[in-house]
């Protein structure tokens, strides 16, 4: 096996998914997972188990990939764009496509653009500030809504939101104290527009008890989970059901760090910050029983510098093979492209081919 | 086209390929450009134009790739492992290979592990605190060359020394002062010990008068450039030869911000800060001649998010392609695994095919 790799523990992933699914059963909420995270279709496969079959995508092209590939009801999670309409019509044709809407003159020109149908959620911002309609804002939501209902190709889904904002969380306590009022304004919307509310995020979805008012979920980064999902109170490290494999190829004593090859190119560049404020790219899983403080400290394009404690530096020797949480899983396994199981077997991406499978 | 692509500018490509090679040929230097950040044989290829025979790479994988390619003096500028040696005799039979050492331990067990015969650079740490030996510890140099010397199958090949804390300054001057006590140290090891000096960041190669004591550079960046390196001071923006394009998606009026099709996954996550000490993940080139302040303030997986000066806000509208200088070319080149030229040819990477060409 080529170094690094990715490897997958595909019970932690069962398990993950299972717990998901049965929390998506108990409070009566539709599942329908994000494939952004893993991307794959032998993964895919496992929540089927599951009785799921709408799923949630990134992009236009992800959705085009699972739409040849058995999946027939897609959300591609992303303001609809207008390069790709054609792409519409030929997904729709095989699946339910729906798409979030911003814009009423995007929406105009769309409908004007396909022939096919589709459906459209109106993208809520409940205040993290990327994307969507101020939850409040009533006169441009109503707006929207005319839009798309004057839209002989466009059917309204109901509402859309992400609250990202619940990644800057630090335990169960503030993503839910960020997310209560969240699910009361969806509420509101839904008394008064009627339609499907979904609501996603891996932060909220892991640790709130209560759903009133949401229809369905659609988390992606649970499937894997990873070091930034510790740090958020979402997970444990025992559920993470992916972590870097890398060769330590040098060590430095006189300042307690090991060289390994991993860097920019395997993990990304996305980090958490330590206790002191130290950036973190990724957490080593000892070798040790006592547990390990020991992380990335920086990364370049191959090179990976991992700070280590005193005992784990002395234990870990060049040649080693040294097992590291990625800090944000969707963006490593992006990156890595494929999977190595237990028993050895590679599972691979959608993008693994070529480039959005041109 | 599907969006977003990576534009290619062959003639800026061919530019700074030129300026460097002219400041090579100046000052009597071996141009062994490193090939990681462009990772193509049609780039690669524009080399060849100047003379170069000698390249870098970042990964055994690259030098495998390369080598099997026509290109048969590679230098792997990343401290040797031992779960590959089976490649590096595979290699060494089409190539001159280089590689770098650290440990003496690592040498010998390479030594005993390889047939053909190879080259080794000792790998010098100018203060960066990445890799190597620090370049006044004579001891570890004297026990590393013993090693090589002693080792049937490997030759001495000089030092390597890779300075990339001069990404930390912002200005000639900080570079040069920098650098010049690194090149003095080089010049003590050569007259020393002998063999090959060999230099190469990018900001150094690009702004230094004077390389006395060095034998070879090997800069990478430069083929591309990026706005990274004009915020260091070693390039103009008009020299950087590659901009993402991006399609616009949604307006917010209420913030003089725009969203793009266009994130993490293409553009990495690496960043620089602005003079408020705000991260920009990605630099508007502006559609106005009046240049720009736009920047990518926040990225997700897919979404970018466009904070724009107030004219530019409204010269952008829903559905534009926006042109963007990626922060770090080299990792955005890597995400996107092609790129596209003026005249719509696709130019693949090395890693398009599947990962590492497995």
């Amino acid at each position: 096996m080529r170094l690094p790799f990715l490897k997958l523990d595909l019970e932690k992933v069962a398990s993950n998914i299972k717990t998901m699914a049965d929390n998506a059963t108990k409070h009566k909420l539709e599942f329908r997972p994000h494939f952004k995270t893993h991307q794959s279709l032998v993964i895919a496969q496992l929540f089927k188990e599951h009785g799921v079959t709408g799923i949630t995508v990134s992009s236009i092209y992800m959705a085009d990939f699972f739409s040849k590939h058995g999946w027939n009801d897609i959300t591609v999670a992303f303001p609809a764009g207008l390069s790709n309409v054609k792409l519409y019509d030929s997904i729709a044709k095989r699946s339910k496509l729906k798409v979030l809407a911003v814009d009423k003159a995007v929406v105009k020109k769309i409908n004007n653009a396909i022939s096919e149908s589709i459906s459209m959620y109106i993208e809520i911002d409940p205040g993290y500030g990327r994307s969507g309609i101020r939850y409040d804002n009533f006169a441009l939501i109503d707006e929207l809504l005319t839009a798309i209902n004057s839209s002989e190709n466009i059917q309204f889904e109901g509402f859309y939101c992400h609250a990202g904002h619940t990644y800057k969380c630090t335990s169960k306590k503030e993503i839910v104290a960020l997310t209560d009022p969240i699910l009361e304004s969806l509420g509101t919307l839904k008394t008064k527009y009627g339609g499907n509310i979904s609501f996603g995020d891996t932060p909220s979805c892991s640790v709130r008890d209560n759903f009133d008012g949401i229809d369905q979920i659609s988390p992606g980064n649970f499937v894997f989970y990873d070091w930034m999902q510790t740090q958020i109170g979402a997970c444990t490290p025992e559920q993470i059901a992916v972590t870097m494999h890398c060769e330590v190829v040098a060590k430095f004593p006189e300042r307690n760090e090991v060289l390994i090859h991993g860097g920019a190119v395997h993990f990304s560049k996305d980090f958490v910050l330590n206790k002191d404020g130290e950036r973190v790219y990724g957490f080593v899983k000892s070798k040790m029983n006592a547990g390990s403080e020991s992380y990335i400290k920086s990364l370049s394009q191959e090179h990976g510098l991992v700070a280590c404690s005193q005992a784990e530096f002395s234990a870990i020797e060049i040649g080693d093979i040294i097992e590291v949480f990625p800090i944000h899983s969707c963006l490593t396994a992006n990156l890595m492209r494929e999977y190595v199981t237990a028993s050895g077997k590679v599972i691979p991406q959608f993008g693994s081919g070529s480039p959005y499978q041109r």
